[in-house]
Order: structure tokens, then C-alpha cells, then sequence
């Protein structure tokens, strides 16, 4: 049985950035076929980043990423890797340019989600996607002509077949079609983003895909984040009885092994088939038996431990792929801006975060000293900047009361923030939590200023299970607790009036986050929630603050997706809308 | 040869409001039936508003579309219309239930974009839309499963075949069988935005399908607006030969008549077809041949014109829609905010306009005085509001310089005109046009503060251009201009530093739109426009600047889209990116 030493890149790349993602291409290449490998397989649309939204409609782009393409083949046989397969996503097209107002769903050629099997200075074979998510934060009918063609390599003794992404997660595609076939590998490169509880899923799929397949499946996906999408690597091997073979670890970058058995295999092209077969033989001869090494298999991560990598990731690559070196928010003493700023200096360094107490008349005590407590915590640069003089001036000049004088205290801060980042150049991060935002608990241009939101999709009981887990973890490692404990056991407070408490205009967040995970992330009516058992006065106020809040979200700054629908492309409501449930 | 009076009931419909467009189309039936119609058509999606976007992920909500739609054949009959026939869009569905994780492209059973033939008291035939828009500002693969069933209605001796929007645009759809089967009349109802000429484009369409369809086609498209899309109606009706027989004024909301001698067909169900043809006779006797009166065609607008009424209507429908009475914005004296107040006048009334000007140490005398003229000019509330004070505070307490100090200037109008809103109930308005958000030549969260934007769509060359033409127009009419002649020929500036004029920081902005015409709205790469004879230094620097503020574009108000591509739904471009042409 021949064998084959499979190297999983499980690599970050940046949209746009061609010549550095195939840069890093050959640096990783040439770093597994030190290691021995035969194989090194990278994530989906590695040469153009992952995704590329309307940069795909610019002509330039496609061109780019085809010629980087013909390059970094040639590249890798300068580099000596001539012998050594590499598969790469990247950006094709075919029948000519074409741009978003001629782009329809029907036409058979356009643009493509595509994979390269690239070995010998030059691209063997090519593969189109076949299904084309376009659901939930995926547009790719927008962007993509799916493929028809079902693409085997024959390399080393070894029939490999290409698929990416969403053809796994779909029946009748290319899974079945190598069934029928009869390959030795499937190779499955991916940009899957990372979502709670998705692992799971992905292991049970992968193992039903290779027994329909009869095949190991290798599954590669990328880690880093683009946005609001946070690719947590995960890359796993399933044999064709469906064992875990290898797996590597989540949000961390690097290039893991496999050694394999794999079958000689005698394909044969279908009478029928929903895809057209198309084999290419690379004539290489197997490779000299070796002695297998044992590969590694990560253990599965805590739900706890995963989130708090991926909204790590998903801050840590929005700074560093827009250009900044620190950022800059309001420490307020709460729970929110502590368990921010712990992921920022996860993220950055202590170093890099820089807290502003701003405190105004109607601020506790405890406040200032719980964030100075944090910023001393975490290592971060802190400052005091009183902001009731310029609260007073526009309460004075306006006479502002109520609810206009509490949000005036807050877009006073937000101004504050971004005058500082003007200033001194650093990212400003907005600190609101799910909950807020589902609700429109938060002054729009005032604490929801700023460029990034890292807790943005984490429900308000998440965020202390967050803390309490951060801190528990920190001590266990026998390291100082980031989060002042008196920020997690203290009543929330917007401190925007006097004696002011969260509860005074919402429910318990316990309460409110259950219906929230109904109403916004399961689209579940009113009724539907209300049949499950929740107080229907309550539910229904809860579905209007949610409604009547959609225009403020639309303004609101991006955040990494961690749940199962995150406010942002996910979730695509109308502001002009008299649904009421 | 059969008679119809056909009625194209040109209607404003509120996505969710299902009670009140079924009310509405039980009106407007009426007044039809009334006027002698014995066919009347309504838009797109009439029950649920169009486009309902996610909410078509809430199975309560398909579910009141379905009832909502049995309701209203019933309610129509009960009004004394069993014999009118009614053509209404809705949303059905078929296959069960299914939502945003599950809806898949290729899946054959889901929501559909749906049209009903009612007649006596019931449902008579439905249509599902074979063509699914899926570029630009649609993402209809998002959200339905296209219908592959032809549906012809035979009524009172015509073969009336039902089809939806975006059929009319592609090849090979329903107007393909209508040729093969002969009908007599082809019913086409829209929910098609207002794009800049794009009504020319629509009736050559019409003429060459009419031709295909070798049949009189009925193009019935809705008025109004839904946040960024704008509906012009221009309804029309084309004869088999392409002569236009009727056409609706654009913008304006009524019932338009048009009388037609139809040919009675003898469809054929062909061979080999590429949709399932389904045929249906209501039994109904031909009407008594009648005198047909003339029908109205209306005098195709001035482009100008066309586009002032765009921005009206979207103003208006997105005040009126969100529940708002009036608006508030800062009047600097200058064209765009000048251009703005008079579209929120025209939209709702001068009086229900508040205007606020927010002089600070560099505003100039001329910026008061014009301002004060605009108010008075169109009938506006007026009040100055002091800012320097709260900007003192800020530059003292923060040691503020250049570029922050600029900004803190704008942030401070933007809170002003923020806490006005609070205290008074005003939607505030967003002044920027689209060469400043394209190039980032605003301030986040200070002159970009507002719910709405009215000229978002607009480049500032198009602003000076609307500007005159509103004021010529007014004074045809004999009425006073409403834009200060100043404000229209004075050169720009920000105001936000001594002698600061807009031409210190941006090229021309005859050039610059010239290039982002190119840039943005045809995604040109800057190759391509240097190729066409820019320098190639702008175009680079223009470019740059493009892509460097989509972060703050995302957190911009929505406004209506009037050109190719909108920033918005339109135009999805990655903020985290390092592609540079």
C-alpha cells in the first residue's frame, strides 16, 4: 500500500495580500518537505485571502491572483520543492471578465472559488468548487460559478481528489461522486469559519463524507480571522472507516504531519455522475516505504477556552491586518470593558492597550478603582480623564435632562476616545456585550464608538462566565487573575444617572439572553418562544427593543462571530419594518 | 378580439405591515372595479413589502403572508369584487419550514417569491419567480428557491401569464415559454429600484420580451421606499409589437388604466419546455365589447428631476416608515447640507424641518447668514447653537492639535445635533454626499451622526448640479429658489481650520468623481483609469484614500441609492485588506 507524508498548513493569510500569502506558502512548503512530507495541503483561496467579498468584481484581482498562482508554482521549484505537492486555494475565472451587474447565478462561467495541485514547477490540475454557500455570512452565489468538474490526481500510486469547503457539508457533490469513482484521498481545503459547538459537527461530518467517499479525508482549514470571521484551524484526517487519524490544534498556526496508508485505487469514470471526472497523472512513482510516525491529536478544547481564542484571534488579526499597534478604551470599572481589555492584551500585550477611566458626576467610587485595579492586572497603560466639564457645558447650552443628559455622558466619552486615538493612533475598541446590542442598551456614538468590538457577539452571562473562567484558568497556571473580582460581583451599572442599575430597564440577563438566543439567533416568533414558556409581556418587550434597536446595530463596529448568528452579515434585517409578532 | 381594462394599481406597500397593504390593495381594487377595470396588478411582494430580507427566515411570518394573502381573496369577493380579478405578490413557501442554516441554493422545496390570481372570493393560480437576482443590492438566493412552473390563467377569454421582476432580465425564463405556449397577455409585477437611467434600459427590455413573448406585456413596478431602495414605478404596457401603450408617472402613488384588445390564444404545451407549464380557466365569460378611452403616457423626467424625486422618496418613506415626524440637521451654510434640507423639506414640510447652526471660532459670517437664508427659504425651523465652548473644554482637557482638534469640532456638532434629537424627537439627518464618503473626507461620529443620509448617493459634482436645477425649476414655476445662491458658489470648505478650503486635502471634484465613477461604480483597477488618461499619482492617492475609509462607511447611515452601485447592500468590500492596485 503506498504511503504518503501529509502536511496539514494550517496557516493565517491576508485578504489582498497575494505576494505575502505566497510567500508564506513557500516558507511552509519548504518547512514540511524538510520534515519529509510528500503532500502539503493549504486553506481555501490561500492566494487572495479568504473571503474576498467585491474584490472578486475587480478584474486587477482575478488577473493578480492567477499570475501569483503560475508564480508561486514556479517559485517552489526554484526553492527546490520540485518534488513536493503542494495544494492552494486561490481566485480563477473562465469565459472572460465579467462584472457584478452581469454576474448571475445561472451562467456557466465566471469567477471561481478554485484549488491547484501544484508539483514540478507548474499547476498539474485545477479544481472549481462545487456547492456555493450563500447563507448566513457565505454570499458566494453572488461572487462564484460553481464547478461541474470532479478533479483526481493520480501522485505517488495515490488517487487524490480535490474539494474545498462547503462541498463537504452538502450532499451530491464531489464526496459522492468519489464513491463512485473510487479515489485513495479526498483533500477538503477550508476558510470555515468558527462557531460555538462547530467542532463537533465537523469531526461527524468529516467521518460520514470519507465513509461515502470510502476514503481518508483530509481537512485543512485556515486559522487567523478576516473581520468579523474567525477561522480557528481545527484541521483533522479521517480514514475511510472514519478514525481520527490527526488533528490539529484550534487558532494556532503551523504545519502539522500525518503519515498515511493509502490505497492504489482503479478509478473508474461513472455512466452517471452529477459531476464530470477528470483524472491527471502526475506519473511519479510511490514512495519508498517509511516508518510511520505517530501523528498528533489535539485534544478538544473547553467551550470556554475555544470562544476565548477565537474573539483573541478575531482582535488580535483586525488590529495587526489594519495597521495598528495599540489600541485605546474606556475602563469603566464594569464587567465588559474588563473582559475587553483582558482579550486586547491577550491579543497585543498589556503593553499595547491603553484604559481611560473617564469618571463624570455620577460615577462610583469603585469604578475608578476597580479599573485601575484591572489596567494594573493586565499590564495595561491607564489614565483619568474627568469628563464633567464637558458633559456640563452641553447640559448647560442645551438643557439637556433625562434621557438626552445620559446619553450625552456617554458620546462625551466616545468623543473623548476618539480624540485620543486621533491623537496617539490607536484602534479604539467599543466595548458592548450581545445583550446591549440586541436590545439598544447602548448610546449610539458614545460608548458603541470605535473600530472593533471584541465582545460583540458574547451574551452578557457569557461575558461573566468568560471572566470567571479567564480568571480561573490564569490561577490554575498559578499566573494573577486578569479580571477584578469585584468587576464580576458587582451589579451592572451604566452609572449614567445616580444609583443607576441595568435592571432598573431589563429583565435579569439570564432571562433576557435565553429569549435573545430564541429571537435573534433561532428566529423564533414570539409565539414560539412564548408556547416554550416565557412570560409573554416579557417576551414581547423584549422582540420590540430588538426590533426597534436594528438602526443603531447597522452603525455599530465590527466584532468576531462566535455564535450561531452574529448581528453583522449574518443577520440581514430591514430598519423600516411594522412586523410585530 | 377579447377587451380588458387593465389597471396597475402603482402602490407605496411597508415591508411587515401585511394588515395594512392587504387594506390597501382592497382600496385600491375598489377604486379600480369603480373605474371599470376587470384586471387589477399590484407590485412585488405586495403583503409582506419588498425587500422583507431575513424576515423570511421567521416561519410566523410566512405563515401571515399565506393567511394574510387567503384573507384578501376572500376580503375582495366581501367588497363586492368577485368578478375583478387581482394579481398580488407574496411569500409562500412549500417543502416545510426551514431557516438561514439549512436553506440551501439547490434545495427544490422553500420560500418563494410569490404571485396570486385572485378572483371570486379565492385563489385562483399562484407563481413562483423563476429568475433570482442575486448581485447588486439582491441576494435572492439567500432567501428563495426559484419556481420552475409556467402559469397561465385563462380569463374571460385572454391567457394571462404570470411572472415577477426579475424574469423580465434574464434569457431563457418565463417570457421564453410564453412564446412557445402563446398567451395573450404576460403580467409582470416589480419591486424594481430606481437606479439613474435605468427607466430606458427597462423599456427596451420590455419591447424586445414583448417581441420573445409575442404577446402584450403588463410591467407594474411599486413607488416608494425602503431604506437605501428606492421604487420609481414607471409602469408600463407594450404591445407584441413593442408600441408603448401606457405608462405611469414615476413616483407618484395611484391606479393608471389602460383598455387592450387581447387576441384569444390556443396554448399549446410544448415538448421540451425549460419550465412546466400549468394552465388554469377561471370559466369567466369575454367582457361586452366597450369603447376604449385613451391611456395615459406619461413625459419621461428630466434626469434631474428623476433623481430629486428619488431622493425625496426615499426621505420620506424612511421618515414616515420608521415612525418620525420631522428631522433635525446641522445647516453649515454650505451646498450639501443646503441640498439636504431642501430634499427633508420636499419630502415633509419646511415646518417639520430643524434646522441648527453651530458656529464655532472658524466658522465664517457667511456660513451663519446662508444658513439662516436656507431656513427662511424653504420654510424651516432655525436656531443657532454656540459650539465653541464644549470644543474649548475638549482641546483644553485633552491638549487637543491638528487633526484631533479638527474632528473633536465636528464630534461636537454631531453630539449637539444627537442631544437635540433625544430631547425634541427629531430623526437627525447626515449631510454627506458621496465623494466625501468615498475618499473618508468626513468626521466618524461627528458630521456623519444621523439616522439618514439623503444625499449618501450623491457625488458633490451631482450636489452643485441638483442644486441649480432645483432652484431653476422653482423659479419656472414662479416660485422663490430654495438654495441660497451663495451657498451654491462659494468654494467648499470644513471650516475646521482658519481659511481651510475642501481643495487643500481632495483633488477637483469634477476629476475626483470622474475617477470614482471609475473606481467605485465600475470597479475599474487604477491600471485601467490611468490607461484612460488620468495621473496616474490621483488616481493611486484617490484610490488609497477609497479604500482606506470603508471602516467608517460601514458605520454610515443608510441613504438611497440612486446610482450603479451604492455604498451599502451594494458594494461589500472587506475592511481588513491589504489589496492595493
Amino acid at each position: 500500500m503506498p504511503q504518503l507524508r501529509l502536511a496539514l498548513a494550517q496557516i493565517d493569510v491576508t485578504v489582498g495580500d497575494m505576494a505575502g500569502n505566497a510567500a508564506a506558502v513557500v516558507a511552509r512548503a519548504r518547512e514540511a518537505a524538510a520534515a519529509g512530507a510528500h503532500l502539503v495541503v493549504f486553506p481555501e483561496m490561500t492566494i487572495t485571502g479568504y473571503p474576498p467579498e467585491d474584490l472578486v468584481f475587480r478584474e486587477s484581482f482575478r488577473a493578480a491572483s492567477r499570475a501569483t498562482l503560475e508564480k508561486l508554482a514556479s517559485d517552489l521549484a526554484a526553492a527546490g520543492l520540485a518534488q513536493t505537492a503542494v495544494v492552494v486555494g486561490y481566485l480563477d475565472e473562465d469565459g472572460g471578465p465579467r462584472t457584478a451587474s452581469t454576474l448571475y447565478l445561472d451562467e456557466r462561467a465566471g469567477p471561481r472559488n478554485a484549488a491547484a495541485f501544484c508539483l514540478g514547477g507548474r499547476v498539474v490540475a485545477t479544481y472549481y468548487k462545487h456547492h456555493l454557500p450563500n447563507y448566513g455570512v457565505f454570499d458566494e452565489a453572488r461572487y462564484f460559478v460553481r464547478g461541474d468538474r470532479f478533479t483526481v490526481v493520480r501522485y505517488r500510486g495515490v488517487d487524490v481528489a480535490l474539494t474545498i469547503c462547503e462541498d463537504l457539508w452538502q450532499d451530491d457533490g464531489p464526496f459522492a461522486v468519489a464513491g463512485q469513482v473510487g479515489v485513495g484521498l479526498v483533500v477538503n481545503i477550508n476558510g470555515s469559519p468558527y462557531e460555538r459547538h462547530k467542532d463537533d459537527v465537523r469531526l461527524r461530518l468529516l467521518q460520514r463524507r470519507a465513509r461515502e467517499a470510502q476514503a481518508t479525508v483530509a481537512y485543512l482549514n485556515m486559522v487567523g480571522a478576516q473581520d468579523e470571521l474567525v477561522f480557528d484551524g481545527d484541521s483533522m484526517v479521517v480514514s475511510a472507516d472514519g478514525a481520527l487519524l490527526a488533528r490539529a490544534p484550534q487558532y494556532i498556526e503551523g504545519v502539522f504531519y500525518v503519515d498515511l496508508d493509502l490505497p492504489t485505487t482503479d478509478p473508474v469514470i461513472p455512466e452517471h455522475s452529477s459531476m464530470r471526472v477528470e483524472t491527471h497523472d502526475t506519473q511519479t512513482a510511490a514512495v519508498p516505504s517509511f516508518r510511520k510516525q505517530p501523528a498528533g491529536i489535539a485534544e478538544p478544547m473547553s467551550d470556554e477556552a475555544e470562544i476565548w481564542g477565537a474573539l483573541v484571534t478575531g482582535t488580535r488579526d483586525y488590529v495587526r491586518k489594519n495597521g495598528f499597534h495599540s489600541v485605546v478604551l474606556g475602563m469603566s470599572g464594569g464587567i465588559d470593558s474588563a473582559v475587553a481589555a483582558t482579550i486586547a492584551a491577550d491579543a497585543i500585550g498589556g503593553e499595547n492597550v491603553y484604559g481611560v477611566s473617564m469618571p463624570s458626576s455620577y460615577s462610583s467610587e469603585h469604578s475608578k478603582s476597580d479599573a485601575a485595579d484591572l489596567a494594573e492586572r493586565i499590564g495595561a497603560n491607564y489614565r483619568v480623564v474627568p469628563v464633567a466639564r464637558m458633559i456640563d457645558e452641553f447640559v448647560e447650552t442645551l438643557k439637556l435632562t433625562g434621557l438626552a443628559e445620559e446619553n450625552v455622558q456617554a458620546r462625551v466619552r466616545g468623543t473623548t476616545l476618539m480624540s485620543l486615538s486621533n491623537a496617539e493612533g490607536h484602534l479604539v475598541l467599543a466595548t458592548g456585550n450581545k445583550s446591549e446590542l440586541a436590545v439598544g442598551y447602548s448610546t449610539i456614538y458614545g460608548d458603541a464608538v470605535g473600530g472593533f468590538a471584541p465582545i460583540k457577539d458574547v451574551p452578557k452571562s457569557l461575558v461573566w462566565q468568560l471572566a470567571r473562567w479567564r480568571n480561573a484558568d490564569a490561577e490554575a497556571r498559578g499566573e494573577r487573575a486578569p479580571i477584578p473580582p469585584n468587576s464580576i460581583s458587582k451589579p451592572p451599572s451604566a452609572e449614567l444617572r445616580p444609583g443607576q442599575l441595568d435592571t432598573d430597564s431589563l429583565p435579569d440577563y439570564g432571562l433576557l439572553d435565553e429569549v435573545l438566543a430564541r429571537y435573534v439567533d433561532r428566529d423564533e416568533s414570539v409565539a414560539e418562544i412564548v408556547a416554550a414558556g416565557y412570560p409573554p409581556d416579557l417576551v414581547g418587550r423584549i422582540a420590540r427593543m430588538v426590533d426597534a434597536a436594528e438602526w443603531k446595530r447597522r452603525q455599530y463596529p465590527p466584532g468576531p462571530k462566535i455564535g450561531l448568528k452574529a448581528f453583522g452579515r449574518d443577520r440581514r434585517l430591514p430598519i423600516s419594518s411594522r412586523w410585530r409578532e
